[in-house]
């Protein structure tokens, strides 16, 4: 484009802009939540286990104890998560919880293959793929162990980093979303897991924090398989190193649902010893009502469709917008997850702070730009994050066309100079 | 009594003892757990909030968010526990886990008071007025916290022997179960909390881990008050010495309740900004469920006098057995208390051992002895602890027959030597 092309369009932008800026709008497409709609196909859960319903294998749910959670439940998500029942527990409302305390409990105990407590190193660094989930994030820095970003590919993270980073023993662990990941809709594949299971660590107790959050979440009708992470760590001979989370809150109710640990039997056992320090047991009566409602892995899928209902037009609309909008202009790049709850945006270098900043002045909630990377910080500054579950369809919509009035305005202004 | 006495007295003891082996009994009075009838009265909880219903003020509870825990349990619970409900957070199922967490916390990050993470400090200390809960004495030993024993005599922990430790600039908390306490059933009075609350401490960050899990679980028809320790430190100028805890793990069901966390706004306000770290939320449904089925400060001790009627024929049955088997032979001591959930027995020094070992050995269990001290130490080994909540009153009444004919076999063996 000519000078006099760019400036035309950067004010045909900017007129754009003002004219969405006096629609007066209040949208929010931050965070991943699911849509009140989608909260509905639980709503039995309300009214279960039902009055005088409370023993499970002849264990009364609602006294102390049971450590390991109920069996039921565990038996539901053995295949699903890929972990034998006997080595998956089940917990309480949060899957982010049993990653901090296994975080807390490592740094302070150390892990079972650990020679001292995390806390005992010099430093504790863990490898971040990136975009990434922002609460991964908050944790590591939380605690003060030093995150180092690689890029996270189509297939899971850039191996050749990898490789590289975890020659440091002070590389103790690294995070991944294996399955939909947050917020690439990227899937780990069989391979890329299985190099990451097998591959020398000069710390003898890497650990994998496979946060599986999002393993039957699909949005087409392929349900993609997440890789047996546990099944490759141990024909591996590291049979440790992955640790397994999930949870409900995306199939059941965001907060009140049941959350989910695997791993060797050796990592459980940890687990156990240190988590019955904290508490006597996990809401048990909570775990009934879960098992009663979903029924079996089968009913976890075909509740799954029901969600997939819902977001998949969401998701759609997502993209039509996006193509419309942005398409063909060589401006902006995005993903088109098969799962998951995001599509990743990447804008022009530098201009994401400006469309996240232009967005929230015309009344447009987005995630802050860099929230993805380690310490909130985009090298490139061109990541945008969008959720589109929570919104109704049609504030969705009028949020992602004032997101790309938003993106192509920052767009003309980057070109202007 | 003469040698041939002491000898004849042995030898009844003796045979009594063996007729009770005989019996083969299966019994246990090791936990306070409530018992099947107590926790039937909290069955309207197994069909609540109910189909649809899931708002409360405006929030949907099934979502993320709320780490406050929602405000209609956080008001029920306030006057009960003498904090006021916007210095009161409600969490998941475990107070022990608040504490636990608090602990940690403590430990990586130090308090809003602490010059460093406790964990840099060359070494911690607590206060441990013993006999106390075992669980409380758990957590110290887990995390490396030196734990040093004072008595805990009839109004609240030894005096004398706090002013002393709390010079020592390492000693950073004390535990405290001020009413009813556990095991002794003791009640921390307005006097002695008063000075815990004003008394000069060397460490700046001192804190009395005020953990009232029986406030309102009277067993006579006198409903003592517990004293006000957060308006007694903020008088005294260390409103952030006190921590306060609770749950409904004895109001309403043990493994799936409401637990608590009070105190200053400064330490309130640090809790959440670890808690936001490890979870979103806590499960606000449950908050809701207990909110709806409790209605009011009111309706909790109505609901406990429910609770004093299955409990108080128990504790009477416990003293009846005690007074009648070893009362006037000046052998034991036990205490009556006026609520929670233990009586304390005191055997002859050295015996206490031998007592759990025979009662085990006539199939009836206790808890450990030692177990209510630092370290399981019992300096005396004299102390037995009686949880007579979860036996149905026959099964109470033979576990105590039973632990009297212990009490007075190794009574008698220490006598004849």
């Amino acid at each position: 484009m000519s000078r006099d092309d760019l400036q035309q369009f950067h004010d045909q932008q900017r007129h754009a802009y003002e004219t969405l800026q006096k629609a007066g709008l209040a949208l929010d497409i931050t965070r991943g939540k699911p849509s009140a709609e989608q909260l509905d196909l639980s709503n039995e859960l309300l009214a279960l286990p039902g009055r005088d319903d409370y023993r499970a294998a002849g264990v009364d749910t609602r006294n102390y104890g049971g450590g390991t959670g109920l069996p039921a439940i565990r038996e539901i998500f053995a295949d699903l998560v890929g972990v034998p029942a006997d080595q998956l527990l089940a917990g309480d409302n949060a899957s982010l919880s049993m990653m901090h305390d296994t975080i807390v409990w490592s740094l302070l105990h150390g892990t079972p293959d650990s020679p001292r407590p995390w806390s005992a190193e010099e430093k504790v660094r863990f490898i971040c793929p990136s975009p990434g989930y922002d609460r991964h994030f908050t944790i590591c820095e939380h605690y003060g162990i030093e995150m180092v970003a690689v890029d996270m590919l189509e297939d899971g993270p850039d191996l050749e980093a990898v490789r590289e980073l975890v020659k440091d023993p002070l590389v103790k662990g690294m995070w991944l979303v294996p399955t939909y990941a947050n917020p690439t809709g990227a899937v780990v594949s069989e391979a890329v897991a299985a190099e990451l299971a097998a591959m020398e660590t000069a710390a003898p107790d890497f650990r994998v924090f496979w946060d599986n959050a999002y393993a039957v979440h699909h949005l087409t009708e392929e349900r993609v398989k997440s890789a047996d992470i546990l099944g490759l760590a141990t024909a591996s001979g590291h049979p440790n190193r992955p640790l397994v989370f999930a949870s409900t809150s995306k199939i059941t109710f965001a907060g009140a649902g049941v959350s989910f640990f695997g791993g060797s039997p050796e990592n459980v056992a940890w687990y156990l010893k240190h988590a019955a320090v904290r508490a006597i047991g996990p809401d048990k009566v909570n775990q009934l009502r879960h098992a009663e409602f979903l029924g079996d892995a089968d009913g976890v899928l075909a509740h799954m469709d029901r969600h997939r209902a819902i977001l998949a037009p969401k998701f759609a609309a997502v993209q039509e917008i996006l193509s419309d909008r942005l398409g063909g202009l060589g401006i902006a790049e995005w993903t088109q997850p098969k799962g998951g709850y995001f599509v990743s945006l990447e804008v022009p270098d530098g201009t994401a702070t400006r469309v996240v900043q232009l967005a929230k002045e015309a009344g447009i909630a987005l995630t802050p730009a860099g929230a993805a990377f380690p310490y909130g910080k985009d090298p490139r500054d061109r990541q945008i994050r969008i959720a589109p579950s929570f919104p109704p369809l049609e504030e969705l919509r009028a949020a992602m066309e004032g997101l790309c009035t938003c993106v192509l305005l920052a767009a003309a202004e980057k070109a202007v100079g």
